[in-house]
């Protein structure tokens, strides 16, 4: 392996530079999709790409694209992920993957490098769907799993449409969605749980991302005294819900792997102290990278729902509020990223993402990898996300070193 | 046993007289104690029992007393019970008790009867505690086991005392607390639950009212992303609650007998449905006729909270929020009521008292007993609540023929 490495300290500039744009007072940021502190942080990203030398493009969605010419033409090994944020969201979600793919691209130009084929760092429109739903809109476009005319006219909670919204901050652009494609896809993104830091590894190679399985329960039994009511002639909603919640961890303890299960809502009415619980509103969240685990765990789930309700007289309404199906990524492009961490003497574990990505978007059309570096605390989505300086260097070092395997190095000076 | 029977026309006419003081539109009452219908209600009843001969008196509290004197001097056997509802109450949740206890005075003077020792009839101040806490307080005050001038000076929610309250409408009475003592208590109740009705039981012979344990956790996790976080990993206060409840069921379902258990509050933070809850708050209601049995419970209870929070690394605040002792009626008293119903030729089931009742506060001072009639569909405290006046007189003529079981009875007329 070659001895290039990104600069730390570059790339930590601009992620606190970035990060000022939008800033919370105490800590982190606010910069919702197409909103004007997003304008101002495309503006500041968009603006250091021309810097780097990369030609800028802006397609119909708003993701816009950098691209570095290689020593041969076709479609450029793609870098990229997202700069909006949550309301309370961190300086590194995102906008560290945008940022380590700029370093990238830094670190070639002062190192002479002119790959083989093209490079390309992109962001891509609303990642969060803070704003706007759905979540990961700009990379669904541009792989097509998404409709562009729909997209465009979905509208936030006052009514602005994504268009409109373009318009105003100037990012509706006129080229083409999906003419920027890529060869090959890598994504450096914060892990947004504790695993890596539980164990002490330091790098993730992502394996896939998980499929989402996001059902609502609403309960109806009958309110009644909790003193004059014997246990057999209940129909206490609350009871359901309560063993709805204690079987979704133990479904999830039981198929083990990377199954996980959550009760997150949970509401009773009228919710007194001495009254049995009439209504009961819940929700499980069921992930898993398997599809065939997460099929047999919803319906594990349904009888369970089921029988229970049934036994206690109580009766369900069930709805499916989301379900996506598992991505895998490429074996080799797995492979190449726990190979490279280990040449750099990094410790790497392969592990799905339980949380969706851009990379996910692409992953069935072109070679996708995804590199994670450590949260600590596992928190995200929150003002004190935090991974520390060497740990992203680590990440961005991996990126760099992926990139220049997939886009085929060589140096720019003396070649023939 | 003679012939002599309750006019259930008249009693039901009463019923339904009291039940327009406080009416509400589409049915029910509100007569929230010591308000102006409470004082209206008061007059009603305090004028039907000078109507029939009573000698009322009004005490410190407010409670009303009337009695009757019988052959000889002495405490009166009492019957007794409320007239004040909660906000949307029904007609007979206390008022059958006191009209009942009405009539069989008024059947005693239609019949000529004078028994051996006095009869009173009375009612309660605030037995409901739905303005005032705590609730059975006249009966509490009048029995030495609450304080008078505590009583006096507690405010509701709007900053009126009981005494001010009891001034305004003219029951802040001149008599000292207690000077009516009983030879015995008998108090007929709607059973406010579904036993009877749901075992084509006529009449319950209350055996006692169950303790009462009433304790709040409020649990304290780590709010985390539910796709990224590993189960293994998680503290999951949410979890932990339905534990609590699943726990609490089993432990009802398990312990068997007169054991109920209720979580009838459960909250969580942030209560979204891909996060998991940071915090929890839930209530423990248990009730158990045996404190032994209750202690028991609470200690499972406790031992396991405490477990299955440590096993999830999640902190646990307890609060006691209410403790009262089981109270029991004396054997002969059960017995009397039990037999008369049977040789009145009703079922009769012998059975705790889920709720709580003034008899309660008379238990540990003379024989008392209580007699349900069924509730249908188990509903109290609700306008809907209703028992059918065929059911009432069965209830009826079982305190009337008790009564005379207990005061002594013996023909007006004729006798030497």
């Amino acid at each position: 392996m070659n001895n290039l490495r990104v600069d730390t300290d570059r790339l930590m500039g601009r992620i606190a530079a970035l990060g000022r744009v939008g800033a919370l007072e105490g800590g982190g940021v606010c910069r919702l999709a197409l909103g004007e502190a997003d304008r101002a942080g495309r503006d500041l990203v968009a603006g250091w790409m021309r810097e780097a030398g990369l030609s800028v493009s802006i397609d119909e969605i708003g993701n816009v694209t950098g691209v570095r010419p290689g020593r041969e033409e076709g479609p450029p090994v793609m870098i990229g992920s997202h700069i909006d944020t949550v309301a309370t969201g961190g300086l590194y979600d995102g906008n560290l993957g945008v940022l380590a793919g700029l370093e990238v691209v830094q670190t070639l130009n002062d190192a002479g490098i002119r790959t083989a084929g093209p490079v390309a760092v992109g962001f891509f429109t609303n990642e969060e769907g803070a704003r706007f739903a759905p979540d990961m809109m700009g990379s669904g476009v541009h792989q097509g799993a998404l409709s562009l005319a729909d997209c465009l006219a979905t509208r936030d909670a006052e009514g602005t449409s994504v268009a409109d919204a373009l318009e105003r901050i100037g990012y509706r652009g006129d080229v083409p969605v999906g003419s920027v494609r890529a060869h090959a896809f890598l994504e450096l993104h914060v892990e947004q749980g504790p695993v890596l830091e539980e164990e002490g590894v330091a790098i993730g190679a992502v394996t896939g991302v998980q499929g989402i399985s996001w059902t609502e329960y609403r309960l109806t039994g009958t309110s009644n005294h909790a003193g004059t009511t014997p246990m057999r002639l209940r129909h206490d909603a609350g009871y359901v819900a309560a063993a709805i919640a204690v079987e979704a961890r133990r479904l999830a303890n039981e198929m083990g792997g990377t199954q996980v299960a959550t009760v997150g809502v949970n509401e009773l009415v009228p919710n007194l102290i001495n009254v049995i619980a009439r209504d009961a509103r819940l929700t499980v969240d069921l992930r898993n990278t398997d599809d065939d685990a997460l099929r047999a765990a919803e319906a594990r789930m349904t009888r369970f729902v089921t029988e229970t309700a049934a036994a206690e007289g109580v009766t369900v309404e069930t709805r499916t509020l989301a379900r996506f199906a598992p991505v895998a990524f490429d074996d080799a492009m797995i492979n190449l990223v726990a190979e490279t961490a280990q040449a750099l003497g990094h410790t790497v574990k392969r592990m799905p993402s339980g949380a969706g990505h851009d990379a996910q978007m692409f992953a069935p059309n072109c070679p996708t990898a995804m590199i994670f570096v450590p949260s600590q605390g596992g928190i995200s989505h929150n003002v004190q996300e935090y991974t520390a300086p060497e740990q992203i260097r680590a990440g961005a070092d991996v990126l760099l070193q992926s990139l220049l395997a997939v886009a085929g190095q060589a140096p720019d000076r003396g070649s023939s």
